[in-house]
């Protein structure tokens, strides 16, 4: 048997996409909508409280193209509390203007493939709390998509050996940390939770950084070879006023 | 003609994940409402009668993401059982403000890979029998997936021999034996009776131990040469009174 | 070019499942509902007739899980008669509160790989035309699935000879013979009428024997290198008495 | 750089395919079902008037199964005018009786792998054109179905020579010919216009025929190793009468 | 690692394909209808300020077949704006009777494969720029698919070296510049953005050079060997006249 990398593993997440019926949304009245959409934000603000905390952490983008109009990230101490917060949701008048077009569970994760060797407890060190239980950032854009490592023919992470997961993983976190300040990533791990191996949520300022990440990135072995990839979704950040906007109608 | 696994089968099983339609289920009156889910929970007394009689099994979990709400599995002596159970449950009230998303049928299963050799009738063996017809844990989380074994050029399970396929499932074996006691494993076959070969349902009460028993094991031959994967669900246990207060709106 | 293989072809087949509205089903009073189950179990009657004349044939199942509610399985003399029973099911009071969710059109089909040599019309061998024009068992179990043999790399079942194909049908054949007396497989080819090369329709009273058959032939190097499979139904007998059951609601 | 075929293009081709919503259409009352019927009858004998002028070509048939309950297949001398026959498909009051299911672009096509050399320019050769501008048989059945040339691996139809591909098209073109007489082939090029490569629309009295044709084919290098194939369709051919019927209810 | 394309980046892209809700469109008054269509033509309006401004273009197309009834393609300088006019889009009345039904999001990219050696910004480059930031044509017909470069077995694009990807890239290029003058290419680069890795947006006066253009690529290494094509979409130009005469019904 292939020795398995061992993850650290930080706050559970929950991406989830959703569009606006637009069509229902402009048939209720003035009154109506403008109570929705305080109790939305009444709802994002609670999830902020949250962010301020340190118990948890949200991000909530608008969607660019038709895969979704709006996204809510959320990162929480256990998978109850995700399941709760969209229940939570389900209940808010504006859910039911909205139609649920994709979602994600994972749970944050640092692999060891880079780690140095320490008889330390690694959550116990801060650098390694601060990336399992992250802030996630006000950025102006996110951009998130699920992948795998490819198990075909000759192309089979799986049966490669530690020592060459490890060498090859290097070279891919270089690339990495040719973008740091530009683009911050948030690894989250799905194996026996969702479809997928991983979800990659990446945030930065300016969103061709995205592009060129994940472009030099697919020149690299590990992605070349072992990367498989799942749906792309690109966002602008919203806030109260960026929200109120995007549903106000005449 | 190379010779087939001999499988023991046991309790059908019928896996039924719905999502609620919250907007339809706001619309009608708090006593509908209420009359709707007393009578929803006396359907799941019922089936839970069936578990203390130990004539059948079932559970019942709140599933995380968009995928659905919440996952009814049910344990049973025939297929027909299975059906009627089915139809009762879309005859009740409840049924009208749900929305089938996935399903799968198969037979709880042994495969004979690990059995030692014996004359013994397997059926009459009480340690068979009580994982032919298993108990089904009130652990927190549940973790279900379908899954097939691959026949793709040189990866092909079914072209292996007899003495290959047993050595590689005992590999296989230890990672599983390795979370004893952490997470409990039920294995049903579906060939023939749904699209994938066989359904992996796993009952915990960490729910990171899925992961990381499925990722420990995707390292091991079996699951990196010869492993396909359908779909992910996870899920938090529901009891009662988390039913009531998933369905209680405003 | 390749020698084809030749069959001989009898009755054309049409598979329709379909998934019962059921929320629509309870809204229509008590008496509409009794009026559409009638006209459905007269529509039931008609079909028998032919099986009864010997002019077609048809089985009748209540399909497990969440694929369909039933299907009906027609087989008649031409393809108009098919679609001429499919438009008069469309027109029955029944059929607007069921949604269609698959079907298959084929036609019963015996190859010639196991035939021995003869110069006999085979149109005019009794066993043949019982073959071709079968009667429909009303067995407790049904199992359909369309396949495929597979056209990849060195997997190529077109690109081998007579033969080859001869001997490898013959072990796959044996298989099949094991299970006489328990399971009835009527063998469709859909090449140029559906989406996969043939449909396979099992008739058993023990449903478990689909499971035997399948998983002991997937292990035969036919199924093994050379079958791909679709999507799998399994369903119970359906009568008037368990239809008026199925159809009950409060 | 390979040498690509030239090919001769004629009449631009738009398969469209609907089901009928039967429980609205049985909603409304028989005049307007009676108007509706008559408008749609008034529509395809448009359609046909382009027949006879030779200035296109049509083609309507019930297709079997639930793939669709019909199929309208036009030939016209521009994009736009498939375009605007759509349109005005969409505006007959039928139209809001009927669910798109599939449709496909492409254009009439001869490829030149099977053309002997010449100086004469095959737009003026008589034979040349009535096969890009084919009058459609009115056949009691036709057959539907894209394809692509497969590009994987050592299964590379555009990596292979020219005089590679025009020898495996010889073999395949007798094929065809041996149906002569029995199967008429409308092949028509949708490379840049729709998702595969190629349509090909069948028409014969004896629907079996197709069955036949196909399979032999796939036995032929060029099919067995090169092709792959989306849906196939099958139908009845329809007429003014049988239109009535299919859509009279009580 | 390999060495990666440098690409330059241009304006923002977004393909929006929708679908007109016909029976719906045809339930209101004429009247509402009317202004319905007055204010779907000032929205058009305002987009081609855009183009005369040269702070970004759009294209409008009716599409051919099911797969939608129209496309608009805006490009912009962020995807801010793009977000933007898609949910200005969405409160139009004319969008209640719209349904989405394919959305593509890339930037326009000029890769360097085929740049010469300089040492001069080829953003300040006359002609890069108008590339990055181009006029679209107002030509009869538009075509669009996205793609992505292959990375399977051997047939691994992102293996390869730099100057192998050059010398393809070279007679790939051939091919387009045999087209100048008949069809204009715009690339928009997707990774990303985006499921695919590019989108390709083809403009001509004569639909069939889509076809040629797209074939005879089919044939050189680039395509034959690395190429792997998403879905097609062929159109009409439609101006406010004919965008009237789609709208009009009796």
């Amino acid at each position: 048997m292939n020795e398995a990398a061992i993850t650290l593993d930080g706050w559970y997440a929950l991406h989830d996409f959703r569009s606006i019926d637009w069509a229902s949304w402009k048939l209720v009245s003035a009154e109506e909508r403008q109570a929705a959409v305080e109790e939305f934000i009444a709802y994002l603000e609670k999830l902020n409280e949250a962010d301020v905390a340190k118990t948890g952490a949200h991000a909530f983008y608008a969607i660019v193209g038709q895969k979704a109009d709006f996204m809510i990230m959320t990162l929480r101490e256990t998978m109850d509390e995700l399941q709760e917060l969209e229940a939570e949701f389900n209940k808010l008048a504006i859910a039911d203007f909205t139609i649920p077009t994709y979602s994600y569970v994972s749970v944050v994760e640092l692999s060891n493939y880079l780690a140095g060797e320490s008889n330390e407890d690694p959550y116990q060190n801060p650098h390694v709390r601060a990336r399992l239980y992250p802030e996630l950032p006000r950025s102006k854009y996110v951009c998130f998509y699920p992948m795998d490592k490819r198990r075909q023919g000759n192309d089979n992470w799986y049966m490669l050996s530690m020592d060459e997961r490890k060498s090859l993983m290097r070279s891919h976190g270089m690339i990495g940390r040719g973008y740091a300040g530009k683009v911050k990533q948030i690894i989250t791990g799905s194996v026996g939770f969702d479809d997928h191996e991983w979800g990659v949520t990446l945030f930065a300022d300016d969103v061709l950084q995205f592009k060129k990440l994940v472009y030099e990135m697919r020149f690299d072995e590990v992605s070349a070879r072992y990367g498989e990839f799942g749906e792309f979704f690109v966002g602008n950040l919203l806030d109260n006023e960026k929200l109120v906007n995007l549903l106000s109608v005449k």
